[in-house]
């Protein structure tokens, strides 16, 4: 497959493009991706091309384009547009010729830097592009342009403003609003979107500069359009002069000010005296308080180093976590995180399972400062999750399988595109029965409070979802008269290839866990804190919902080994016909089993998209001994196509779990290619969120052997063979702990103030405050 | 100035262009605009490029975005995109190289034709794309490329459908709608707009064939994304082999169903079993029947012919003639013409005076069922128009500034575009205060009911909107007690430049014509048709109104000349300083003088917009004697920037007339190049409508010197010189005219029944049938 994408092995910050082609717009778009958490904005470039998808987004604010479809996130007016004429000649890089051309996205500064000669006619410039999606001020972008003229004198004619044009695919989420200039040059727009009523304000300033200043004297116009306001700029260029533009853009939201009393106007003037400021301060200034709160924020925390025979593993590491904490709301617990990012329309902005399995762990181990606003997240839900349990019968918080702002509840849509065949549109089943979302909320938050140890939060928040979440389960569960059992019938598990399926492994087992979670709290804080015991208790009902536990508990039918040991993944999946899968494991796109066989047809096969059993042998590894684990991985790893980017990662992990770390290795080289492999279409319509949490968590769990078990702290690490040295650090109950693995040795540092507990093959070390703990000989 | 159009001196039924250039887009968009008066579609060329504008109308499908905005016609789902990938490179004529380009547009077919070799890499092919909008079946659109390899072996992929994510600039009308596919190749889609609720059937199909039909066989997919379905083809093409697709594609709406009962369902299905039927007709089936359709309905009535030394005038009325019929809905009443036909999103789709004034007369006398429907969409507009007398506190029928579906009244929008200076928006006073609209419905029914003698109309709906029209100047009318007369306060007249003015002359003549004109028609129907008066009366309490009338209708400011013989524009015009407007008039742009002057300072100058006082002595000639018509033309004149597309016509009859041929006919050229001319960019947003009835009615009007005064014919021709022989075709009274005009001689032949009586240069002739009518002499 002809690739696109450009790495460097002497420098793992980077990642950057071969050529410019507009087939590959779309993936550095995404991958190149900017934004700070609170907004996020696809690196299009500023010159527009057919096939681009200008998108901007500002985390949590949904809105529903109408009754027909589900709350999304919008897409904010542009503001990185800018076109360039030069002597009446539209820059546009498929005309002409191109050379020098580089496109990189510097992971550790933020800053997007885009570089090429232009030569078109008797036309030659340089064009250099920076910007950068501040992480210190979380409101701002700043761009800076350079142009060097190379050939005859230039007029070039610059236009840049601020565009509300844009759509979601055609839907527009936003009202016209009212357009504002000030000063001449300061340029306003306040849309508000139509069903949340969320107002925005959008502002944006130039600077020109030669030598000097010259933007008084620069020959300009003021235009205002339909959804449109921008500034057209004229400006001359002799043989070897260059110029430099610099655009400081911001957004506010009314959702900014949780508290009331702010008015628009305030939040617009607000807006425009930060955007004065931030044009004083310039881009360079910006830029370096950009890059210092990256690196105090992300890069300094904890780092993770790999030494490896192929530099793309330390490379990936950056770039998942960059891009974890480009997508991640840190700063509003009312917002989480989409399965795509901030980064493409993709799942509409909307949080799935994939936050609690697979980017939270990243946060509860490194930043639990973060990974608490996430699952008070799940708190804040809990009323949402009410709703739909008793919409759909049931008691507790039944959590939503797809969610947006917290009380919104579900947001799955309930039709997906016509079916080929029939024409009809398909009913999309996960809103209804995908119902293991409810254990992995109820997971995420065991882990959270057992890792932070942040019994404040477990207090106020944590144990009542734990609680509710059993509460729902219960009242789920099924009385099979026949089999004298509970079953959990009629549901899709993780693996969407099977969408109505009785007593799918994964739900029944977590489901359990759930329930047995909260009734050992219960007995813990009736014995230890009757106080809080009695709150929660009159809060939701716990005495009576107890007892049902209790009756039900030991009666839940837990799928059990078959004579070959393999675990069922549901009642019928081992009885079906099983095909060689290779040919399209093999294959470097995802799906092509559908070009021969159709959605009915994979049901009745033993194909599974992507890890289920082996994902629950994975989270709830205590319940299974090794030797089951080992057949399982062996049974279902051929079967499994990875056609979702939750899969692989599950793989490795279990896979170096289990010893196996040449498959491991070779699976976790796949899971990074998710998005920076070589399919350059595969990322078009957002990262994949989940895959980099997985990347993080093959690292750190996988090759580094951590594990939060029933409370406790284990590291059991495994090197694959091309790495010769791993460090990383975990923040275990406050203590921030350095791990550093090589083939022959462990060594972890205890810079916190508490002693630790950590279980390593089969051993039990303390570590004291500033103490040390060497393993000398890793054992195997 | 660079054009790019081309035209062909032996041939004055095509435009064409000199050459492919993305900024030369929305002219061809526009100009090359495709329609039947049910649809309207620009000439957006099948692959998308930067900077297009992709727009389909249905006439009188108005929808309001939200509450913020005004109702307008919405951007339909494209149905003429399709991308082309040869080899894997999207056929894209920025790039490569093109050879033997021509985009032609036959105006007497309704055929659009696009051919070139499009080289790139080692491909290398030859295109031939064409397009037309039935004029039989006004729901079909019917397309053909064939491709000719002339280069290395090609797979060439395909993707064309239904695409629902174009918008009004931004502005989304539609729901997503339901998507369906039958017999997997009939696509169909089911949008309705989002306030009017408008169900819309999209479909569309395609046919391949080489030697013969190769679809069952070629390799495709169907794909479904959000707002989008479209099929995917593979097509092998060997050296010098040749493909060719065809694309059928229609539109209905729920508003075509003038009766209720059918439901979504029948018109979905209805629309599928016409688009089989379509498609097994095929293109050059379908091309004949519109191009007969065309002939039949246009082309044959009433031809007009020019021998001039200027080919591009009789080009020139041929390009009117298309595009008013494109542009015209004449299938239903209930809508009428937008001041940029279906062209463009400018004006949103809204009928202004420009109907009445400019286009009208053009079906008036050639084409007049069809000008009965838009006659009558006045009346039927009569509800809106008691709503808004009512609400700005006047009696009977005030028309609405823009008018969009009949009963929506006032549809101007309130707010315009933010001021530069201020950043406020600024306020647009038209649907306020320009109310001379009102004076222009009922000299626009006036001359129907006059020409067409249609009594029945007349009856029934023409003598109510002049009763009406009437009762409301008589209401609008304002005391002053200090110049004892009844005045006309704070308006705008047809010159848009002065905001505010009092007793602008156009307003206050009209509209006293406008009142004798219902006392008059009162006198007589109490004298000769009690019964219908009776019915009037009741309907409209004309016996007080009356009374009211004839109070005030001879204390009505009538503006006077000045010592020079020169009507002043309003009071104060006359006042005001004079500049020298020479090189604002030799700019190819209009607007320039907007570079120097504000509006506030254009206020206040002696600077007409357009035709104001010389459109009064055009209409109301009458009135006027010639010497002082004279003295006008010249004071006016070098005044009038003529930067409005309603303006050059009017000077240039008004010089004929006056004899003043050689000014005439340089305005006359003016005229032509509103759309056809140099400016590439002045036709962007639309063609412009009220041009095009000027080009008639400079001809026929203007050097034919037709006049319908006082309800009879008159004819005075003046041709110009470079003119030597026109003739055109009129119908008086139900009988066809055709006139012949040499500079020696003049012949009319009338065609109809009736005697048809004919002033000429104070002569009058009574033409039996069949006879022929020769004035030997042309007199000066």
């Amino acid at each position: 497959m002809e690739t696109g994408m450009k790495y460097f092995e002497n420098d793992q910050w980077v990642i950057g493009e071969q050529a410019f082609k507009t087939d590959w717009l779309g993936k550095a778009e995404t991958i190149m991706c900017l934004g700070n958490g609170y907004l996020g904005v696809r690196s299009t470039t500023e010159e527009s091309y057919v096939g681009e998808t200008r998108n901007t987004f500002v985390a949590g604010t949904f809105n529903k384009f109408d009754d027909n479809e589900v709350t999304e996130l919008p897409n904010v007016p542009d503001l990185i547009g800018m076109e360039f004429r030069l002597n009446n000649h539209r820059l546009d890089l498929t005309k002409g010729s191109v050379s020098e051309y580089e496109r990189n996205l510097n992971l550790k500064t933020g800053e997007l830097i885009r570089s090429f000669i232009w030569a078109y006619k008797d036309i030659k410039a340089k064009f250099i592009f920076k910007r950068f999606a501040s992480f210190s001020n979380k409101h701002l972008i700043a761009q800076k342009v350079e142009i060097e003229n190379l050939g005859v004198p230039l007029t070039i004619e610059v236009t840049s403003g601020i565009n509300g044009q844009v759509t979601n695919s055609g839907s527009q989420h936003f009202t016209e609003g009212d357009k504002a200039l000030s000063e001449g040059k300061y340029m306003q727009m306040m849309p508000y979107t139509s069903q949340s009523n969320i107002f925005f304000v959008l502002s944006t300033v130039h600077k020109i500069k030669k030598e000097q200043d010259i933007y008084e004297k620069t020959k300009k116009r003021i235009e205002m359009g339909r959804r449109k306001i921008y500034n057209r700029y004229w400006l001359n260029l002799v043989r070897n002069e260059t110029v430099t533009i610099e655009k400081i853009s911001s957004i506010h939201t009314s959702i900014d000010l949780k508290t009331s009393g702010k008015t628009l106007e305030a939040m617009k003037n607000n807006a425009l005296d930060e955007l004065k400021l931030a044009q004083e301060a310039g881009y360079q200034a910006l830029y370096k308080a950009s890059k210092n709160a990256w690196n105090e924020q992300v890069w300094s925390v904890l780092p993770i180093s790999i030494n490896s025979k192929n530099f793309k593993d330390q490379l990936a590491i950056n770039f998942a976590k960059y891009h974890l904490h480009v997508m991640t709301p840190a700063h509003d617990e009312r917002m989480n995180i989409g399965a795509k990012g901030l980064s493409g329309e993709g799942y509409k902005g909307h949080t799935f399972w994939d936050t609690e399995i697979f980017m939270l762990p990243y946060f509860t181990f490194t930043h639990p400062e973060i990974a608490e606003k996430l699952v008070t997240y799940r708190y804040l839900g809990l009323e949402g999750a009410h709703k739909k349990a008793s919409e759909n019968g049931f008691e507790g918080a039944q959590f939503p399988w797809e969610a947006a702002w917290p009380d919104d509840g579900e947001t799955t849509p309930v039709w997906g595109a016509a079916d080929i065949i029939t024409g009809k549109p398909t009913k999309i089943w996960s809103g209804f029965i995908e119902q293991h979302i409810t254990s992995d909320v109820a997971i995420g938050m065991k882990q959270f409070i057992d890792v932070t140890g942040n019994t404040n939060f477990a207090r106020e928040k944590g144990y009542e979802v734990i609680f509710d979440t059993a509460k729902f389960w219960a009242s789920r569960l099924q009385w099979q008269e026949a089999n004298q059992r509970y079953e959990i019938l009629e549901v899709v598990g993780p693996d969407e290839y099977k969408e109505h399926v009785d007593n799918n492994a994964f739900t029944n087992y977590t489901a359990c866990w759930n329930i047995k979670l909260a009734m050992k709290l219960y007995e813990e804080l009736k014995e230890n804190d009757l106080k809080l015991f009695n709150q929660l208790n009159d809060k939701l009902d716990l005495t009576r919902v107890y007892q049902e536990w209790q009756e039900k508990v030991n009666k839940v039918y837990l799928p059990q080994p078959n004579q070959e040991n393999v675990l069922p993944q549901d009642d019928t999946y081992l009885s079906k016909p099983v095909i060689d899968l290779t040919k399209y494991k093999n294959s470097p796109h995802v799906g092509t089993l559908f070009h021969e066989y159709n959605l009915d047809q994979v049901n009745n096969l033993q194909v599974t998209k992507q890890a289920d059993v082996l994902l629950l042998l994975f989270l709830l590894e205590d319940l299974f001994p090794k030797e089951e684990k080992l057949i399982n991985w062996n049974y279902y790893e051929p079967k499994t196509l990875h056609d979702s980017s939750l899969s692989l990662s599950t793989h490795a992990i279990l896979a170096a779990d289990l010893g196996k770390l040449e498959e491991s290795y070779e699976l976790f080289n796949k899971a990074l290619n998710i998005d920076m492999g070589e399919n350059m279409f595969s990322s078009n319509e957002g990262i994949h969120a989940a895959s980099l949490g997985g990347i993080w968590q093959m690292i750190v769990f996988g090759y580094g052997g951590v594990r939060c078990l029933d409370g406790k702290l284990r590291i059991e690490p495994h090197l694959p063979k091309a790495w010769d040295h791993l460090s990383f650090g975990i923040i275990w109950k406050n203590n921030p702990l350095t791990v550093e693995v090589t083939h022959e040795k462990i060594t972890v540092i205890n810079h916190g103030s508490n002693e630790v507990v950590i279980e390593s093959f089969g051993n039990t070390y303390t570590l004291k405050e500033e103490k040390i703990m060497t393993i000398q000989e890793v054992q195997r």
